[in-house]
């Protein structure tokens, strides 16, 4: 009998680039095995690219209800114990909710929900149902990512007083551009993105660093969105200003159309000691900088890191590891959170994490339709 | 009889880092020769440095006044032509103004003024002179950075539609740390240092870099600064929100307590068509990125470059030039203008620059003391 | 039923890296499914190590003769079809014969064998049996390094006029410093080592990328190699002169004692027309220099590159893979052959590749022994 | 009276490059006057440039041999003190030997002589005369560089046991690819060139490098050089493997066709405890490696750095300094020398590099003609 997390899939069918990107990350430390799920809302599609995968076609189920309704008739020992939620983000929230009041584990992806309202009901909900639930906001499973979090946590460059992540990219530019494009795309599409594009999509990462990596909330924003075209209903460029405290500030910047730019999330974090600077793009370089001595260059598997750094780390120094190895790392914390084994609060983000994600990307729109003022958070 | 310009310096002396860096300057074109000036208040000290420079003793001033007098009483054919301010900020408008309406030209050290209300003075007294007037704002000198106003005046990156300007330092956060130290320095106390430390001297930089490179102005601006401790009153650190027209936006990002950060000016430009990188402590390196083409490397003295980068480029590609060869650049230009040569607008910095530049500072003390408030500029 | 590969390991169990590397690069594209094999010489090691898999206990066998013996007995539509070979370099020659003679595929880690003659004994044997062979060269998995060869191939750089690979680590360093610790490790015992430590463990991958890279096969070498003490009996690194053809020369260095340095396998290669510098440490920037163009950086998934390429990204650009995702595209490209789809030559390196990387090891320290001379290769 | 040191200047006029880089670097300290020379062959030329100078006419002299009749009669409170000799290769040393003979200090560009023979006669003149001469290896002005002499020196990297240094180059592929542009140029012309073209004009700064950081001679060398053509008789690429003792090796690697390289000298030293790497193209970054610790990357202009270097660097961390800095600073050293104040070893390049680089062009000729063996050097 395997000892593997018996893994479930709701989504990421065909050429899916999350669902082979949560596949691959489950795999990577040998401790789940996907046992079932539903990949496409087609049945055909469905079964066939279960067969792909090698699946039992009795553990493909037609639609979620169908998913659960089957899978709680089965016994403990062969039921699924956690699932992927990879769907459109409108049934994040469905999903999670009915997933958790049935007792599963969940691995759902980011934005946690389309309103805040429903980030609360869910947060409610788990905490009733006490279950793992982890949001995949992926960039946190990068072993200098977590190291930096460590160093700061144990003081290494004193108390934080700035704070600027960016992150820019510029897919969106061309079709932008392309004034009969805009409307075909659904992320600008107020129906089915939401109340934000940019922001929502990648500012909260950006967010969830800032919080992730000092171990602080952000107290309050101001937000400056841009649309660039009177006809563009959504954000497709925004700065915001954030507060930690009175004198702890920062800015995250972010966009879409920073033309030419690819996934440029990057990190500068300032205390009275020292700061850090990481780029997503070159993720095995951690640059650590101090008043007066050379610059510091932390690379993954050295012994000079921390537990949470090299607990990611599967290779010596000089394998670059990277985006799939770090969704590998929060797939790993989280299976041994669901098996009761020691787990950093570092591991994985949390339902926590994802309800401040909605908060700021509502807060951010309000702020901005409100003439860029301050705002708690 | 030499047919360089006759060129006078005030203060610089000593072991002055600025007086060094405008000396070799000068010297790099071969069309400036030194011929006296005052690099002292202290006569001893004036004159035992002008000797260390080889300089005429006759043309070694007591101060600024006996500089003025002497000087209008030599032959037009022997008189100094122009004139490096280089002195402390206070004394850049007295000096300038009096130089300009006596005929001189002037070189003079950022800031302009120490006020608004001065700057645009001198810029009306220049009107009425006609001399030249250059501002150093060293960095424009740069190769890659014309080739960056160029290509964009060109259209290279088509509609601007993202600006974002660095300059992050940490030199002063040691200093803060220590609250002793604090009160020592001039940048600190608004008696010497005006109404702003980190935005009036890095901020402008940045702000210059904005509009000389994008060949716009900013309409509005909003400003958070901060001061880091209650007992500290000028800024050490600041973010504005910029807008160039409604949907034409950027952010300012300027720092002092950027801990380990040395002099990190950083440009990223976006338009319609590409965009740009750029780094103040690898000038040599430009960065061209487009929606679908692979990113371009763009270096300093290729024929692949425009005339403003090729003049001011003196060695063949892999021959790194730096900050002195930059300020070498702008003195260059002037010697041009001098010389009613060809020279391009984009040669030197002009007083509109400078005046640009303390409506910058002011507005954005404005901004921050109201509430972060836009304010037009 | 599956249509998954079946694929049996051996070696690769307990903390094996390599084990890791292999199994995560075989779950990549879905293609192949773990069904058995010799994880460990241990019994219970190897079956608890199975287990872990989430293995089927019959599959698993006690030795490599009952694994051969067991899995023949079983119908073909059961058995394993490919054998990953992870054991020990002195086994890979007995195990790779037998399987490749009982009709099996094989994915044989490098080096190939433990000498040429054995080496040769295989490629007979291949060639009688008409399997699949692929030999872990696993930098060539690589998008860039793929994108290199293809555009070397179609003439983007013209005629290669010079090539030098540099394969330098330090990791040998504080081992070779400590007297006692020389003995302690195999790769520094010829019983077990074989004839070369440096050049047989990474002097071999430089050459391989040297052949891959151009399509050219290197015709003659000179090597200098170093033990760096008396007493220790095996290179620790090495220059070798490459000769390609009278006019077209190279170099390769490799070294395990180049202090503090990682895994920094790097390419430059220089044609009539352009040239290449890529390095494995930031395996997705590709640098293509010209004469009088700017520097082009190619990084993957960009429609600019080629299909060689664009077959081994997995997400759009920006999110970087690294060296399970190559290691995975090499597994990816032995699945096409293996399932008789079109497979380009350069989705997975061959036998042949394998005697030449023998060949190369044996001729290098024949070429040191005599004196630093030229020899045929 | 000027306490500057009164410079002459043979060769340099019109836009060479060379006179510009040597005149600016002279100013740099102001240590020096540039009072007179012979600029150009042609005396209007001569003239007319030496007037954009500001020169007196009365010290600009016809030939090389007016000037030192001239300046002989000249009382030695008036005479020029030291001479820059700037002119074609082989007028190095009829120039250097009468300047020497005549009792004039001498900074002599590269290469010293055209054979070695000259060199040594040149040598023992010097030994006669007591005069200071100086040899323009321009690469060691670099403050990084300095740093890295002296950290070597102190220790810091433990016993050098690897040396690599590459010079590489792409300037004369498209010359050499044109058959009729191949005749056209003095470098390859062996009449004029010497008796080689890459080894002696670039090979030789990497010797030089080698030595100069190190602190220690090469012993033995084996060159492997590559004419790329039948019909070009001088070669443009080279690799020679270097010994400084039995168990101490390194290699340089030398090319003008490495095709859109620009100036990649780089230097990659490794010891018993860490190990550096630098690159000339980013002359401002020192890459310090050890077995177990982070990179750590020094900057110019930090406390952290020693004295030579130290001097070498005119403004505060993060404002580049380039290669004319680099020759600042070498004369810099020499004003040093020639006032008799103290002044360290590594401050500037004496004959005694001027002769070992004669020593090593010529070494690696014969080797490689011999067939590619070693010989002493």
């Amino acid at each position: 009998m395997s000892s593997k997390i018996r893994l479930g899939i709701l989504g990421g069918g065909g050429d899916s680039l999350i669902g082979v990107l949560h596949r691959v990350a489950s795999s990577m430390y040998d401790k789940y095995q996907i046992v079932g799920g539903v990949f496409n809302p087609n049945w055909e599609n469905n079964i066939s690219f279960a067969k792909t995968l090698g699946l039992s076609e009795n553990r493909v189920y037609i639609d979620f209800d169908a998913f659960i309704e089957e899978e709680l008739k089965l016994p403990v020992s062969e039921r699924i114990e956690v699932v992927s939620v990879l769907t459109p983000n409108f049934l994040h929230f469905p999903m999670a909710k009915k997933l958790i009041e049935n007792g599963f584990h969940v691995i759902c992806e980011k934005p946690l929900t389309t309103t805040l309202s429903e980030a609360k009901t869910l947060e409610s909900a788990l905490k009733k149902a006490n279950t793992i639930f982890a949001i995949t906001y992926t960039y946190t499973g990068y072993p200098m990512v977590r190291q930096m979090r460590e160093m700061i946590q144990s003081g290494v460059i004193g108390d934080i007083q700035k704070v600027d992540i960016q992150y820019y990219q510029g897919w969106i530019n061309p079709i932008l551009l392309d004034k009969s494009l805009r409307k075909t795309i659904w992320r600008l599409d107020p129906e089915k993105g939401g109340v934000s594009c940019c922001i929502g999509d990648i500012g909260t990462h950006a967010f969830n660093m800032a919080e992730y990596l000092t171990g602080q909330e952000v107290t309050s924003i101001l937000a400056d969105l841009n649309t660039r075209y009177d006809d563009n209903p959504l954000d497709v460029d925004g700065t915001i200003l954030i507060r930690f405290s009175k004198y702890v500030k920062g800015v995250i910047r972010a966009s879409q159309i920073a033309t030419g730019e690819e996934n440029g999330l990057e990190v500068k974090i300032y205390g009275s000691k020292g700061g850090f600077n990481w780029k997503q793009e070159n993720p095995n370089y951690l640059y650590h900088l101090t008043d007066n001595k050379p610059l510091q260059v932390l690379k993954p598997g050295h012994a000079y890191n921390g537990a949470l750094s090299l607990n990611g780390t599967k290779l010596p120094p000089g394998h670059p590891e990277g985006i799939f190895d770090s969704m590998g790392n929060i797939y790993y914390g989280v299976a041994k959170a669901i098996r009761n084994e020691a787990c950093d609060s570092g591991e994985y983000p949390t339902m926590h994490d994802g309800v401040r994600g909605m908060k700021f990307i509502e807060k951010c729109v309000e702020s901005h339709k409100s003439g860029n003022i301050w705002l708690d958070i």
